[in-house]
């Protein structure tokens, strides 16, 4: 394209500091350098994630910063080195690498690729530790890779995936993160069985995409629990056999559940990001071999206690990135599923609005009125 | 036999209160009522669990009580009702029920069977709330509804199984709770693969037969951890390939661990029992599938604290009883997989003395000179 190779000017959405939602700038955008790829960004979601950004609880974030880590885009121009993908692929920026040559890529036991950005004391900037943005002549913080609340944006090539050229990118975008998370954590990580019972603590985007999973994966029992009621309807639209919500029960959630279901869940699914919920969680799991996944992420430092006697008879924690999946190898399949009408997932897009009405967009996120809302560019 | 239906008159060691030993003393045992077995105890271990006992650090034991859980013997009368075995036959009480009807025992996934004394409020009686022991007028508890601290004991039909006829007993006593619950937890709820990294924190008689478990799954490593280096020749002459003492070290053992191995171990198995390792046994697990399994019961009350970060990359959590096995069914197997030389757990046992010098057991194991010692009648 004419651009390859020259900074863009294009919007971008900028959290300048701790406490400030993103507003709307004119960005630069350098061009990629080796193995990163400028992908010009089409549609976007809102993810809670990206609030927890603007409230600051995530350790090793620099400010300014761009955030937004679901979206999917075009292909603008690729840097030295990149065999991956080629200008004009669509393609989906992706919220965990996937190197294809760490110890992990190369095992089939874990997802966690070394070279995520997770594992390193400041998460925010490229690979080699530069950023590709600026505004008003200040050097503006990537985020996890990926930044995609940038019309253009600069990903590094462990962190893209090429998708069907046909797929409709204001709906995959959600597979970035929210959909493959939720959705791949029932089926892929603790793979649920046909006709096991479930609950779900927390129903926005990756809680529901959580039911959804459940749902393909023959789940008998499908318990959704959130204290904002109006998220039932399409909770049980998605597959949720009952919804409940805590204000409703003088007792806790786990005794209400270990009484709905006589001797506990066999999964429980922790995807509020409260700390406190996690243990209601695993009390939840049935004796003996219930499972409790962590999926939300809490605020950095938290810590749970739990009583040994819960694991001892039998009782299983654990959690997951992302669904457990490789994202660069599992995306281009999750999109081809989607377009196949193995499950449908678009129910969870509850708004559309042009990306200068992002404020909005997380207005109504902050009001429990939005699922997903996408922004389109 | 001559003696059935009438009351017993033999030796016991009874721990009259919190803080004191077991003595040895004459008591009656009344005989078995409805699916009650009354069994001659011919061999029976000293397990540190027995001693915990003695600590008083178990909620809901209620004394004077009759321990010990690692016995072998014969059956001497049965009361109406059972089936499973007759007088004469070879037996072993089973430190966790298998009744074979619950929800739990029908089930593949788990051996939380639950006629099991754990969930009762008050733990050490028969299944009816009453006792077949008593001692200068007074009634003597049972424990674990095993009490084979006493020459002869009434246990209840879910928790004993018969074992082949040429048996020895004063070996294959220890699959009532020790070995059965080391090996099985490797072998059976961990399920070690070959090649696998595994920890084990703790090398008494429990740890050792994970130890054990570990080398018949084929595990290419396997370090042991203890704070008491006496245990290291047995440790590894049973098949541990290193072993560690914390003392040894500035750093963690978890930091130690996942420098010797990379990034951590594909299984920890905690067989301390101390609530201070549980983390440290997690923090040693493989970045993104390292599992730690719980095998040691901490003291009543103790809870333990965790950043969920350790699990959102993958690590599981979880735990088991007398290593996962539906004990009823799995005991006799493992005796005859011990006659035929699958494993070999002899080492495991340091002393053999007579049931007499009980005290002298104990001292050995709190002296760390046991692993474990049996005691003949």
């Amino acid at each position: 394209m004419a651009t390859a190779g020259k900074v863009i000017k294009c919007k971008a959405a900028i959290i300048w500091d701790v406490g400030q939602l993103p507003s709307v700038e004119e960005v630069e955008v350098a061009p990629p350098r080796s193995h990163e790829i400028r992908v010009k960004i089409v549609a976007t979601g809102i993810c809670r994630t990206d609030y927890h950004v603007v409230k600051g609880i995530f350790a090793n974030i620099d400010y300014p910063v761009i955030v937004g880590h679901e979206g999917a885009g075009i292909v603008e121009s690729i840097g030295p080195g990149v065999t991956c993908v080629k200008p004009g692929d669509k393609v989906i920026p992706l919220c965990l690498t996937q190197c294809g040559e760490c110890s992990c890529c190369l095992s089939p036991k874990t997802n966690c690729c070394l070279k995520n950005h997770l594992y390193e004391p400041i998460q925010n900037l490229m690979p080699d530790k530069t950023s590709r943005f600026t505004c008003r002549g200040k050097q503006i913080h990537h985020f996890l890779q990926m930044s995609t609340f940038s019309e253009y944006t600069v990903v590094p090539e462990a962190s893209i995936t090429k998708i069907h050229n046909d797929a409709p990118l204001d709906k995959v975008c959600l597979f970035g993160c929210a959909f493959s998370t939720g959705y791949g954590t029932a089926i892929n990580y603790a793979q649920v069985e046909p006709g096991s019972t479930c609950a779900v603590f927390g129903l926005g985007g990756v809680g529901l995409s959580v039911v959804i999973g459940c749902k393909v994966a023959g789940a008998s029992r499908i318990i959704g629990i959130d204290i904002n009621k109006d998220k039932f309807t399409k909770a049980k639209e998605l597959g949720a056999t009952e919804c409940i919500a805590p204000q409703d029960f003088k007792k806790p959630m786990n005794e209400v559940l270990v009484e709905m279901t006589g001797l506990g869940v066999d999964y429980a699914f922790e995807v509020t990001g409260n700390i406190d919920i996690v243990v209601t969680a695993l009390k939840s799991c049935h004796l003996g071999h219930g499972t409790c996944v962590l999926v939300g992420e809490p605020p950095a430092g938290a810590q749970f206690s739990v009583e040994p006697i819960l694991l001892l008879t039998g009782r299983k924690l654990t959690g997951c990135l992302v669904g457990g999946w490789k994202l660069k190898d599992a995306v281009p399949k999750l999109v081809s599923d989607y377009m196949n009408k193995k499950f449908n997932m678009d129910a969870l897009i509850t708004q559309t609005l042009p990306f200068d009405k992002i404020t909005e967009g997380f207005e109504l996120l902050l009001a429990g009125k939005s699922i997903r809302c996408i922004l389109l560019f």
